[in-house]
């Protein structure tokens, strides 16, 4: 059952979205400062010892050869392998069209100005271990650095007890173009991406999802390294007008709220008849959910509904709270998206089930949380490129237009800055 | 005098120039974090406080109205004026190719895939007070916003010990195309720009440049609001082969060194003599600069010489290094230019001062500093636009691929994720 709040109110909902987000607490900074200094310091002797420590097992070498990735690849389900197989191909698709390139502009004679696209050098993946394993992960990650032309593609992920690599990770891996893979997780594993071991070169960019620790050790190398966005809670807004399956509502629903009790599931629709049916439906379908408690948890904490007049106030609200993921079940959804401003991925008609763009249809799965689509983006081509910038101006353009040049720095006083114009003019 | 380095050492080199690089000491963290709650409270009171406190001043409205922009704006000098008009000008024509465009992929028949690119909806930028004013930073922060379609460009500075305006800052920001101009400023002006008050409201974005009490807000507020990089020392390093002129090179060297004591001035070269003679040059025109000392620090800290057998051994070490401005003063810039995979922006031949693109040139004087260029990118069009991606899949489509997208959610155990593709099949 949805809690319902009036269209009003929904300044106060992003507030209480907002309140979900928790600060890194002292203790955990404390500690991960502790491992990046360690690891900083005696490298792979420091990875070794809290490998030992954290994931219970003693590795003398956490380089994974290639004959062990194809081994652990190959205990992957076929059927699997063949649907990310397909939906590799439909991430290449959607990301190779971000592809950017550079320009050059002669301005005028003996001017030229111009913009570089370039790939970063290097790119570390983190990927969790534990009891859940995300290979869509892998691929949402690899893939546009790959395309962006990033050359060496890292994958850092702990070991399971018994040392080994996930069946699942692995084919994702493969299929994805990571370059090396290496079995060490946690804030040990962010610091050897950043710093360098004796087994791993430091990379540019650290990207990919992971626990507090992972989190923390991010935030803290930020700087040294480029890293993606810390995730907070997920959230799905739906907007759906009055011909929408409430079945369907429901259920892309409770997609979301299996994912933590953190996460929020928010119905604004145009229909108090659809709130009414989709309020039953999740009572349906929570009771046969293996998730149930979760499910259960999360809607009671911010599972919310909001009903409202038009189309156009409905997407006024999902502007304001700027969801992560937004679908349109209405019947004209290319219309209504002219509308949206804030949103990390918007999800059309009634068929379009968030799970959809999460695995499958090409577009990224990591995605700005928290309100902050309202200024970032998806993952993409563009999270693993930088530009660089070049001017030139001709030895007759610097006397047409140093004047300018040497006024400003003046004003700034900047006297040097206006002496290497004054150097090059001709007296 | 530049302190010369073996070719061997540039990663020694990289290590002392992060050295710079401060960490922000927990008692201005605590103190700012103070300010930033006391504003978040109580608003435009906390504002008045602190501004009285800070600056000096009681101000009872702390929004500058357009006559008083006008007002001062008319008591900037007409030359600099007209100088900064055909910056803008170069500006605009650099940052208007930036524009990025939205696409959409018709995939197959019911698939449709697409980007949008949309302008965040507000941005702050923070303009120092002080005795320094840097109206050039106002168009390099503004023009690329407004390019990219941001309707509300929102200026804070601190006012002077009078309350008034600078008339150089308020002549660019008429140029640039700011629409709302604050008279507050440091962490108090910070958290105006990400909370709102009851005079300014709150903003998606704050760019600009500020001492370490801004700098501190900035990275508290991050992820409430997106915040533009936090600049660290600036660094030139200038490649010149033996024909470029010494007097350039010096010049160029120096006008980095003025900006303060941590800034570095790096010289690699191909020629021993010419190097001999750029020392001899330094040392004649730092005698006659106004700011001889602080580039006599700067020169003594950080100034660097590197002699290589190449120009490609130099630009290695370029790339090694990652430097905010690069300057190729070499016979073939363009052809060196495909070499350089690492800067934030390149100055080409010897022409080209960096002073040039400080001011007029027309790219982007906001850079990545202390080798962020490895991963970074110059401030531009891209800083205040954001991507929102979209994924439509008919009823047919579903039903053709639906299996693929059950089986990767049953595969990493979200079964309410392959629940939501199972409602829309037909049985």
């Amino acid at each position: 059952m949805l809690r319902q709040i009036d269209p009003n109110d929904h300044e106060k909902l992003r507030e209480y979205l907002d309140s979900r987000s928790e600060d890194i607490s002292t203790e955990v900074i404390l500690k991960v400062t502790e491992i990046l200094h360690a690891v900083k310091k005696e490298k792979d002797a420091a990875i070794r010892r809290y490998t030992k420590q954290f994931d219970g097992i003693d590795l003398e070498d956490y380089r994974v050869r290639e004959e062990e990735i194809n081994e652990a690849a190959a205990q992957a389900d076929p059927k699997f392998v063949e649907s990310m197989r397909q939906a590799k191909a439909n991430i290449e698709y959607f990301h190779n069209a971000q592809k950017q390139h550079g320009y050059l502009l002669e301005k005028a004679k003996g001017i030229y100005l111009g913009q570089r696209v370039l790939p970063l050098d290097s790119v570390g993946i983190y990927v969790p271990g534990g009891r859940a394993q995300y290979p869509s992960s892998v691929l949402m990650n690899a893939i546009p650095a790959r395309i962006a032309g990033v050359k060496r593609i890292v994958m850092i992920t702990p070991p399971s007890k018994m040392g080994t690599l996930h069946p699942n990770i692995a084919a994702a891996a493969k299929l994805a173009g990571v370059t090396e893979i290496y079995k060490v997780g946690g804030a040990q594993g962010i610091a050897a991406l950043a710093y360098g071991t004796e087994t791993i070169a430091k990379v540019d960019k650290i990207v990919g999802p992971g626990n507090i620790f992972v989190a923390a050790a991010k935030k803290l190398v930020y700087g040294k390294v480029d890293i993606d966005m810390i995730a907070g809670p997920s959230e799905i807004l739906v907007i759906a007008d009055a011909d929408a399956n409430p079945a369907y509502v429901a259920a892309d629903l409770l997609s979301q709220a299996e994912h933590d009790p953190m996460a929020s599931a928010i119905l604004v629709t145009t229909s108090s008849k659809l709130l009414e049916n989709v309020n039953k439906e999740l009572v349906k379908q929570t009771a046969v959910l293996p998730k149930r408690e979760i499910v259960e948890q999360s809607l009671k904490n911010y599972g919310t509904a909001i009903c409202c007049a038009s189309l156009s106030a409905c997407v006024e609200i999902a502007n304001a709270i700027a969801p992560e993921h937004l679908e349109l079940m209405v019947k004209q959804p290319m219309q209504l998206l002219h509308e949206v401003r804030h949103a990390g991925s918007v999800f059309l008609g009634y068929y379009t089930c968030e799970s959809v763009g999460d695995y499958y249809g090409g577009t990224n799965h990591v995605l700005p949380t928290s309100g902050t689509a309202r200024f970032s983006s998806a993952l993409g081509v563009d999270s693993f490129i930088k530009k660089s910038s070049y001017l030139q101006y001709s030895e007759e353009a610097i006397q047409a237009y140093g004047d300018n040049i040497i006024c400003m720095a003046q004003q700034e006083d900047l006297d040097a800055h206006a002496n290497a114009v004054k150097v090059r003019l001709k007296k």
